[in-house]
Protein backbone atom coordinates (compact mmCIF):
# COMPACT_ATOMS: atom_id res chain seq x y z
CA UNK A 1 0.00 0.00 0.00
CA UNK A 2 1.08 3.43 -0.83
CA UNK A 3 2.27 5.80 2.13
CA UNK A 4 -0.83 7.53 2.41
CA UNK A 5 -0.53 11.54 3.46
CA UNK A 6 -3.56 13.13 6.16
CA UNK A 7 -4.03 16.42 6.91
CA UNK A 8 -4.35 18.06 10.53
CA UNK A 9 -4.99 21.91 11.47
CA UNK A 10 -1.64 23.67 11.70
CA UNK A 11 -2.23 25.22 14.58
CA UNK A 12 -4.49 22.71 16.96
CA UNK A 13 -7.75 24.60 18.36
CA UNK A 14 -8.01 22.35 21.30
CA UNK A 15 -4.81 22.99 22.84
CA UNK A 16 -3.26 19.21 21.68
CA UNK A 17 -5.73 17.60 23.05
CA UNK A 18 -6.68 14.83 20.96
CA UNK A 19 -10.41 16.25 19.95
CA UNK A 20 -9.47 17.03 16.67
CA UNK A 21 -10.51 14.06 14.02
CA UNK A 22 -7.09 13.50 12.63
CA UNK A 23 -6.89 12.12 15.97
CA UNK A 24 -9.17 9.43 15.26
CA UNK A 25 -7.38 8.30 12.00
CA UNK A 26 -4.41 8.68 13.53
CA UNK A 27 -5.12 5.95 16.04
CA UNK A 28 -6.81 3.61 13.39
CA UNK A 29 -3.27 4.01 11.26
CA UNK A 30 -1.44 2.84 14.58
CA UNK A 31 -3.80 0.50 15.40
CA UNK A 32 -3.20 -1.22 11.78
CA UNK A 33 0.48 -0.19 12.26
CA UNK A 34 0.27 1.74 8.61
CA UNK A 35 3.07 4.50 8.75
CA UNK A 36 1.06 8.26 7.38
CA UNK A 37 2.21 11.14 6.64
CA UNK A 38 1.10 14.69 8.02
CA UNK A 39 0.56 17.80 6.04
CA UNK A 40 -0.48 20.73 8.26
CA UNK A 41 -3.23 22.62 7.26
CA UNK A 42 -3.55 26.65 8.27
CA UNK A 43 -7.62 28.06 8.37
CA UNK A 44 -6.97 30.16 5.63
CA UNK A 45 -5.37 27.06 3.65
CA UNK A 46 -8.93 25.13 4.54
CA UNK A 47 -11.24 27.46 2.41
CA UNK A 48 -9.04 27.59 -0.45
CA UNK A 49 -9.62 25.45 -3.66
CA UNK A 50 -6.62 22.78 -3.11
CA UNK A 51 -8.23 22.05 -0.40
CA UNK A 52 -11.73 22.12 -1.11
CA UNK A 53 -11.09 19.57 -3.88
CA UNK A 54 -9.87 16.95 -1.34
CA UNK A 55 -12.44 18.30 1.52
CA UNK A 56 -15.96 19.62 0.01
CA UNK A 57 -16.79 20.88 3.40
CA UNK A 58 -13.29 23.04 4.08
CA UNK A 59 -12.62 20.62 7.06
CA UNK A 60 -9.57 18.05 8.49
CA UNK A 61 -8.41 15.25 7.89
CA UNK A 62 -8.06 14.20 4.65
CA UNK A 63 -6.54 11.19 3.31
CA UNK A 64 -4.70 10.81 0.26
CA UNK A 65 -3.55 7.42 -1.01
CA UNK A 66 -2.02 7.16 -4.31
CA UNK A 67 -4.58 8.08 -6.65
CA UNK A 68 -7.79 7.66 -3.92
CA UNK A 69 -8.50 11.02 -1.86
CA UNK A 70 -10.68 10.92 1.34
CA UNK A 71 -12.31 13.13 3.46
CA UNK A 72 -15.02 12.29 6.61
CA UNK A 73 -12.63 10.54 9.14
CA UNK A 74 -15.46 7.99 9.74
CA UNK A 75 -15.24 6.77 5.90
CA UNK A 76 -11.44 7.17 6.04
CA UNK A 77 -11.15 4.62 9.00
CA UNK A 78 -13.56 2.04 7.68
CA UNK A 79 -11.15 1.84 4.59
CA UNK A 80 -8.63 1.64 6.79
CA UNK A 81 -9.99 -1.38 8.97
CA UNK A 82 -11.26 -3.28 5.23
CA UNK A 83 -8.14 -2.71 3.95
CA UNK A 84 -5.75 -4.05 7.35
CA UNK A 85 -6.30 -6.88 9.85
CA UNK A 86 -6.80 -5.79 13.48
CA UNK A 87 -10.12 -3.24 13.23
CA UNK A 88 -12.98 -5.50 12.24
CA UNK A 89 -13.88 -8.93 13.48
CA UNK A 90 -13.16 -11.60 10.48
CA UNK A 91 -17.31 -12.82 11.05
CA UNK A 92 -19.07 -11.02 8.62
CA UNK A 93 -22.07 -10.43 11.27
CA UNK A 94 -19.78 -8.99 13.81
CA UNK A 95 -18.10 -6.72 10.99
CA UNK A 96 -21.49 -5.67 10.46
CA UNK A 97 -21.99 -4.95 13.88
CA UNK A 98 -19.34 -3.05 14.29
CA UNK A 99 -19.75 -0.78 11.42
CA UNK A 100 -23.27 -0.46 13.18
CA UNK A 101 -21.24 0.87 16.24
CA UNK A 102 -19.15 3.39 14.15
CA UNK A 103 -22.30 4.83 13.02
CA UNK A 104 -24.28 5.05 15.96
CA UNK A 105 -20.61 7.12 17.00
CA UNK A 106 -20.81 9.75 14.29
CA UNK A 107 -24.51 9.63 13.72
CA UNK A 108 -26.58 9.33 17.19
CA UNK A 109 -23.72 10.16 20.07
CA UNK A 110 -21.69 12.91 18.21
CA UNK A 111 -24.43 15.36 16.79
CA UNK A 112 -25.73 16.19 20.54
CA UNK A 113 -22.07 16.49 21.48
CA UNK A 114 -21.58 18.74 18.32
CA UNK A 115 -24.42 20.76 19.53
CA UNK A 116 -22.67 21.43 23.13
CA UNK A 117 -19.79 22.94 20.94
CA UNK A 118 -22.11 25.30 19.37
CA UNK A 119 -23.65 26.19 22.89
CA UNK A 120 -20.01 26.96 24.28
CA UNK A 121 -18.59 28.16 20.98
CA UNK A 122 -20.73 29.89 18.41
CA UNK A 123 -23.26 30.62 21.58
CA UNK A 124 -21.77 31.09 24.17
CA UNK A 125 -21.89 35.20 24.54
CA UNK A 126 -25.95 34.80 23.73
CA UNK A 127 -28.31 35.67 26.16
CA UNK A 128 -30.45 32.16 25.99
CA UNK A 129 -26.80 30.62 26.45
CA UNK A 130 -26.93 29.68 30.34
CA UNK A 131 -30.44 28.90 30.37
CA UNK A 132 -30.15 26.65 27.34
CA UNK A 133 -27.07 24.71 28.51
CA UNK A 134 -28.93 22.42 30.72
CA UNK A 135 -31.27 20.86 27.78
CA UNK A 136 -28.55 20.34 25.37
CA UNK A 137 -26.78 18.65 28.40
CA UNK A 138 -29.92 16.39 29.00
CA UNK A 139 -29.92 15.43 25.40
CA UNK A 140 -26.12 14.44 25.80
CA UNK A 141 -27.11 12.74 29.05
CA UNK A 142 -29.64 10.69 27.49
CA UNK A 143 -27.53 9.33 25.03
CA UNK A 144 -24.87 8.47 27.51
CA UNK A 145 -27.53 6.99 29.47
CA UNK A 146 -28.73 4.53 26.88
CA UNK A 147 -25.16 3.59 25.59
CA UNK A 148 -23.94 3.03 29.31
CA UNK A 149 -26.91 0.80 29.95
CA UNK A 150 -25.43 -1.54 26.71
CA UNK A 151 -21.75 -1.28 27.32
CA UNK A 152 -22.47 -2.88 30.95
CA UNK A 153 -19.72 -4.54 32.44
CA UNK A 154 -18.12 -4.93 29.17
CA UNK A 155 -14.58 -3.93 28.17
CA UNK A 156 -15.99 -3.01 23.87
CA UNK A 157 -19.37 -2.79 22.21
CA UNK A 158 -19.44 -6.10 20.96
CA UNK A 159 -16.57 -8.70 21.69
CA UNK A 160 -13.12 -7.52 20.86
CA UNK A 161 -12.00 -3.94 20.42
CA UNK A 162 -12.69 -2.90 17.08
CA UNK A 163 -12.77 0.38 14.72
CA UNK A 164 -16.46 0.82 16.35
CA UNK A 165 -14.67 1.50 19.60
CA UNK A 166 -12.20 3.75 18.24
CA UNK A 167 -15.04 5.97 16.75
CA UNK A 168 -16.87 5.92 19.62
CA UNK A 169 -14.22 6.62 22.43
CA UNK A 170 -12.54 9.63 20.01
CA UNK A 171 -16.35 11.09 20.07
CA UNK A 172 -16.64 10.51 23.96
CA UNK A 173 -13.28 12.30 24.88
CA UNK A 174 -14.81 15.37 23.23
CA UNK A 175 -17.20 15.38 26.86
CA UNK A 176 -14.31 13.71 29.16
CA UNK A 177 -13.42 17.84 30.00
CA UNK A 178 -17.43 18.75 30.60
CA UNK A 179 -17.45 16.05 33.67
CA UNK A 180 -20.68 14.52 32.05
CA UNK A 181 -19.22 11.00 31.92
CA UNK A 182 -18.57 11.03 36.14
CA UNK A 183 -21.99 10.26 36.05
CA UNK A 184 -21.04 6.78 34.04
CA UNK A 185 -18.45 4.89 35.41
CA UNK A 186 -18.09 2.50 32.97
CA UNK A 187 -17.92 5.03 30.14
CA UNK A 188 -15.21 6.71 32.09
CA UNK A 189 -13.64 2.88 31.97
CA UNK A 190 -14.52 2.55 28.44
CA UNK A 191 -13.09 5.55 27.23
CA UNK A 192 -9.80 5.31 29.42
CA UNK A 193 -9.31 1.92 28.30
CA UNK A 194 -9.21 3.19 24.64
CA UNK A 195 -6.79 5.90 25.46
CA UNK A 196 -4.88 3.65 26.85
CA UNK A 197 -4.01 1.45 24.03
CA UNK A 198 -0.61 1.61 22.90
CA UNK A 199 -1.54 2.65 19.22
CA UNK A 200 -3.51 5.62 20.94
CA UNK A 201 -0.53 6.84 22.71
CA UNK A 202 1.18 7.20 19.85
CA UNK A 203 -1.17 9.12 17.83
CA UNK A 204 -1.84 11.21 20.77
CA UNK A 205 1.77 12.07 21.15
CA UNK A 206 1.97 12.65 17.26
CA UNK A 207 -1.03 15.20 17.46
CA UNK A 208 0.66 16.57 20.57
CA UNK A 209 3.96 17.22 18.90
CA UNK A 210 2.05 19.66 16.23
CA UNK A 211 1.55 21.56 19.28
CA UNK A 212 4.21 22.28 21.21
CA UNK A 213 6.30 22.15 18.11
CA UNK A 214 4.24 25.16 17.39
CA UNK A 215 4.49 27.10 20.69
CA UNK A 216 8.19 26.52 20.20
CA UNK A 217 7.70 28.95 17.37
CA UNK A 218 5.35 31.19 18.68
CA UNK A 219 7.81 31.56 21.97
CA UNK A 220 9.33 35.24 22.38
CA UNK A 221 13.01 35.65 20.34
CA UNK A 222 14.93 37.55 22.30
CA UNK B 1 -30.01 -14.32 1.48
CA UNK B 2 -33.29 -14.78 4.44
CA UNK B 3 -35.82 -12.09 3.60
CA UNK B 4 -35.09 -9.37 6.42
CA UNK B 5 -37.59 -7.54 8.52
CA UNK B 6 -37.70 -3.56 9.63
CA UNK B 7 -38.85 -1.59 11.72
CA UNK B 8 -40.97 1.30 11.74
CA UNK B 9 -43.15 3.22 13.85
CA UNK B 10 -46.38 2.27 13.88
CA UNK B 11 -47.53 6.26 13.80
CA UNK B 12 -45.57 8.29 11.64
CA UNK B 13 -44.67 11.57 13.53
CA UNK B 14 -44.30 13.06 10.02
CA UNK B 15 -47.84 12.57 8.38
CA UNK B 16 -46.30 9.67 5.94
CA UNK B 17 -44.23 12.38 4.41
CA UNK B 18 -40.83 9.87 4.01
CA UNK B 19 -38.49 11.87 6.95
CA UNK B 20 -38.33 9.22 9.26
CA UNK B 21 -35.44 6.70 8.60
CA UNK B 22 -36.86 3.54 7.55
CA UNK B 23 -37.64 5.47 4.31
CA UNK B 24 -34.05 5.31 3.89
CA UNK B 25 -33.24 1.43 4.39
CA UNK B 26 -36.84 0.66 2.31
CA UNK B 27 -35.24 2.67 -0.61
CA UNK B 28 -32.22 1.07 -0.36
CA UNK B 29 -33.83 -2.43 -0.18
CA UNK B 30 -36.09 -1.23 -3.48
CA UNK B 31 -32.90 -0.25 -5.24
CA UNK B 32 -31.24 -3.33 -4.82
CA UNK B 33 -34.33 -5.43 -5.41
CA UNK B 34 -34.82 -7.14 -1.80
CA UNK B 35 -38.38 -7.91 -1.03
CA UNK B 36 -38.90 -7.35 3.53
CA UNK B 37 -40.70 -7.77 6.39
CA UNK B 38 -41.80 -4.52 8.34
CA UNK B 39 -42.96 -4.90 11.72
CA UNK B 40 -44.31 -1.54 13.24
CA UNK B 41 -43.42 -0.40 16.85
CA UNK B 42 -45.03 2.30 19.33
CA UNK B 43 -43.44 5.13 21.28
CA UNK B 44 -44.02 2.54 23.51
CA UNK B 45 -42.39 -0.79 22.56
CA UNK B 46 -39.71 1.33 21.27
CA UNK B 47 -38.28 1.93 25.23
CA UNK B 48 -38.84 -1.70 25.97
CA UNK B 49 -36.05 -4.01 26.66
CA UNK B 50 -37.06 -6.34 23.42
CA UNK B 51 -36.28 -3.20 21.33
CA UNK B 52 -33.48 -1.67 22.80
CA UNK B 53 -32.19 -5.46 22.22
CA UNK B 54 -32.25 -5.12 18.98
CA UNK B 55 -31.37 -0.76 18.85
CA UNK B 56 -29.66 0.61 22.14
CA UNK B 57 -30.94 4.43 21.50
CA UNK B 58 -34.60 3.29 21.74
CA UNK B 59 -34.80 4.64 17.90
CA UNK B 60 -35.92 3.03 14.56
CA UNK B 61 -35.02 1.38 11.95
CA UNK B 62 -33.52 -2.11 13.46
CA UNK B 63 -32.89 -4.56 10.45
CA UNK B 64 -33.07 -8.56 11.35
CA UNK B 65 -31.65 -11.19 8.68
CA UNK B 66 -31.60 -14.68 10.49
CA UNK B 67 -29.05 -13.74 13.12
CA UNK B 68 -28.00 -10.72 12.18
CA UNK B 69 -29.42 -7.81 13.73
CA UNK B 70 -28.09 -3.95 13.27
CA UNK B 71 -29.33 -0.86 13.91
CA UNK B 72 -28.66 2.83 12.35
CA UNK B 73 -29.31 3.34 9.15
CA UNK B 74 -26.32 3.87 7.85
CA UNK B 75 -25.05 0.48 8.79
CA UNK B 76 -28.15 -0.82 7.30
CA UNK B 77 -27.60 0.72 3.80
CA UNK B 78 -24.07 -0.19 3.37
CA UNK B 79 -24.65 -3.90 4.75
CA UNK B 80 -26.94 -3.67 1.76
CA UNK B 81 -24.94 -2.10 -1.15
CA UNK B 82 -22.27 -4.55 0.02
CA UNK B 83 -24.32 -7.81 -0.43
CA UNK B 84 -25.84 -6.78 -3.46
CA UNK B 85 -24.97 -4.75 -6.78
CA UNK B 86 -26.18 -1.43 -7.38
CA UNK B 87 -25.71 0.82 -4.66
CA UNK B 88 -21.89 1.03 -4.79
CA UNK B 89 -19.54 0.74 -7.85
CA UNK B 90 -17.04 -1.95 -8.46
CA UNK B 91 -13.95 -0.16 -8.17
CA UNK B 92 -12.04 0.09 -5.24
CA UNK B 93 -11.55 3.94 -4.42
CA UNK B 94 -14.74 4.93 -6.23
CA UNK B 95 -16.62 2.43 -3.25
CA UNK B 96 -14.59 4.08 -0.98
CA UNK B 97 -15.55 7.75 -2.25
CA UNK B 98 -19.26 6.40 -2.23
CA UNK B 99 -18.94 5.60 1.51
CA UNK B 100 -17.10 9.03 2.34
CA UNK B 101 -20.44 10.81 0.99
CA UNK B 102 -22.46 8.28 3.23
CA UNK B 103 -20.40 9.66 6.15
CA UNK B 104 -20.63 13.49 5.05
CA UNK B 105 -24.22 12.75 5.08
CA UNK B 106 -25.05 11.81 8.51
CA UNK B 107 -21.76 13.74 10.37
CA UNK B 108 -21.54 16.41 8.06
CA UNK B 109 -25.15 17.67 6.63
CA UNK B 110 -27.15 16.17 9.36
CA UNK B 111 -26.12 17.18 12.93
CA UNK B 112 -27.38 20.84 11.32
CA UNK B 113 -30.31 19.88 10.13
CA UNK B 114 -31.24 17.80 13.22
CA UNK B 115 -30.57 21.47 15.41
CA UNK B 116 -32.95 22.58 13.28
CA UNK B 117 -35.22 19.70 14.09
CA UNK B 118 -34.40 20.30 18.01
CA UNK B 119 -34.86 24.11 17.61
CA UNK B 120 -38.53 23.62 16.28
CA UNK B 121 -40.19 20.96 18.44
CA UNK B 122 -38.02 20.50 21.68
CA UNK B 123 -37.32 24.21 21.68
CA UNK B 124 -39.70 26.19 19.90
CA UNK B 125 -41.56 27.24 22.97
CA UNK B 126 -38.12 28.70 24.35
CA UNK B 127 -37.99 32.60 24.78
CA UNK B 128 -34.71 32.32 22.88
CA UNK B 129 -36.32 30.15 19.59
CA UNK B 130 -37.09 33.53 17.39
CA UNK B 131 -33.96 35.16 17.89
CA UNK B 132 -31.74 31.27 17.98
CA UNK B 133 -33.34 30.16 14.72
CA UNK B 134 -31.75 32.66 12.13
CA UNK B 135 -28.33 31.09 13.46
CA UNK B 136 -29.28 27.40 12.83
CA UNK B 137 -30.53 28.49 9.68
CA UNK B 138 -27.38 30.15 8.78
CA UNK B 139 -25.40 26.48 9.81
CA UNK B 140 -27.12 24.42 7.58
CA UNK B 141 -27.13 26.80 4.57
CA UNK B 142 -23.35 26.88 5.09
CA UNK B 143 -23.07 23.42 4.63
CA UNK B 144 -25.56 23.30 1.66
CA UNK B 145 -23.58 26.23 -0.08
CA UNK B 146 -20.82 23.74 -0.11
CA UNK B 147 -22.39 20.69 -1.01
CA UNK B 148 -23.79 22.91 -3.86
CA UNK B 149 -20.39 24.43 -4.53
CA UNK B 150 -19.38 20.39 -4.92
CA UNK B 151 -21.97 18.85 -6.98
CA UNK B 152 -22.48 21.77 -9.83
CA UNK B 153 -23.88 20.88 -12.63
CA UNK B 154 -23.65 16.73 -12.26
CA UNK B 155 -26.70 14.39 -11.79
CA UNK B 156 -25.14 12.77 -8.76
CA UNK B 157 -22.13 13.35 -6.18
CA UNK B 158 -19.26 11.02 -7.69
CA UNK B 159 -20.15 9.20 -11.33
CA UNK B 160 -23.33 7.19 -11.02
CA UNK B 161 -26.19 6.96 -8.15
CA UNK B 162 -24.69 5.10 -5.19
CA UNK B 163 -25.85 4.49 -1.94
CA UNK B 164 -23.60 8.37 -0.74
CA UNK B 165 -26.56 9.88 -3.06
CA UNK B 166 -29.60 7.77 -1.42
CA UNK B 167 -28.41 8.88 2.17
CA UNK B 168 -27.82 12.35 0.86
CA UNK B 169 -31.32 12.85 -0.61
CA UNK B 170 -32.35 10.94 2.52
CA UNK B 171 -31.24 13.78 5.05
CA UNK B 172 -32.20 16.65 2.64
CA UNK B 173 -35.39 15.73 2.31
CA UNK B 174 -35.90 16.93 5.80
CA UNK B 175 -34.87 20.55 5.39
CA UNK B 176 -37.19 20.33 1.83
CA UNK B 177 -39.93 21.61 3.28
CA UNK B 178 -38.33 24.71 4.78
CA UNK B 179 -37.36 26.40 1.90
CA UNK B 180 -33.66 25.94 2.11
CA UNK B 181 -33.32 24.79 -0.82
CA UNK B 182 -34.71 27.15 -2.51
CA UNK B 183 -31.30 29.14 -3.00
CA UNK B 184 -29.38 25.70 -4.14
CA UNK B 185 -31.59 24.88 -7.62
CA UNK B 186 -28.89 21.91 -7.96
CA UNK B 187 -29.81 21.16 -4.73
CA UNK B 188 -33.38 20.82 -5.49
CA UNK B 189 -33.19 19.05 -8.84
CA UNK B 190 -31.04 16.54 -7.04
CA UNK B 191 -33.32 15.73 -4.44
CA UNK B 192 -35.88 15.54 -7.36
CA UNK B 193 -33.70 13.13 -9.35
CA UNK B 194 -33.62 11.25 -5.98
CA UNK B 195 -37.59 11.00 -5.39
CA UNK B 196 -38.15 10.25 -9.23
CA UNK B 197 -36.34 7.06 -9.14
CA UNK B 198 -38.44 4.17 -9.51
CA UNK B 199 -37.40 2.43 -5.79
CA UNK B 200 -37.91 5.82 -4.07
CA UNK B 201 -41.33 6.08 -5.60
CA UNK B 202 -41.89 2.29 -4.21
CA UNK B 203 -40.13 2.67 -1.01
CA UNK B 204 -42.24 6.25 -0.41
CA UNK B 205 -45.80 4.59 -1.57
CA UNK B 206 -44.78 1.82 1.32
CA UNK B 207 -44.34 4.16 4.44
CA UNK B 208 -47.18 6.07 3.43
CA UNK B 209 -49.37 3.32 3.25
CA UNK B 210 -48.45 3.02 7.16
CA UNK B 211 -49.92 6.02 7.55
CA UNK B 212 -52.99 6.28 5.64
CA UNK B 213 -53.81 2.76 7.15
CA UNK B 214 -53.28 4.52 10.85
CA UNK B 215 -55.78 7.48 9.77
CA UNK B 216 -58.09 4.87 8.89
CA UNK B 217 -58.02 2.75 11.96
CA UNK B 218 -58.63 6.20 13.67
CA UNK B 219 -61.41 7.17 11.43
CA UNK B 220 -64.95 7.21 13.94
CA UNK B 221 -66.81 4.23 13.70
CA UNK B 222 -70.51 4.66 13.25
Amino acid sequence: MTKPTITAFERSPDGGRGLARDMRVRWALEEVGQAYDVRLVSFTEMKQPAHLALHPFGQIPTYEEGDLALFESGAIILHLAQRHAGLLPDDASARARAVAWMLAAVNTIEPPILDLQVAKFAEGDKSWSAERLPLVLERIRRRLRELSARLGDADWLDGAFSAGDLLMIGVLMRVTSSGLLDAFPNLAAYVARGEARPAFQRAFAAQLAVFTNSLRDEAPRH
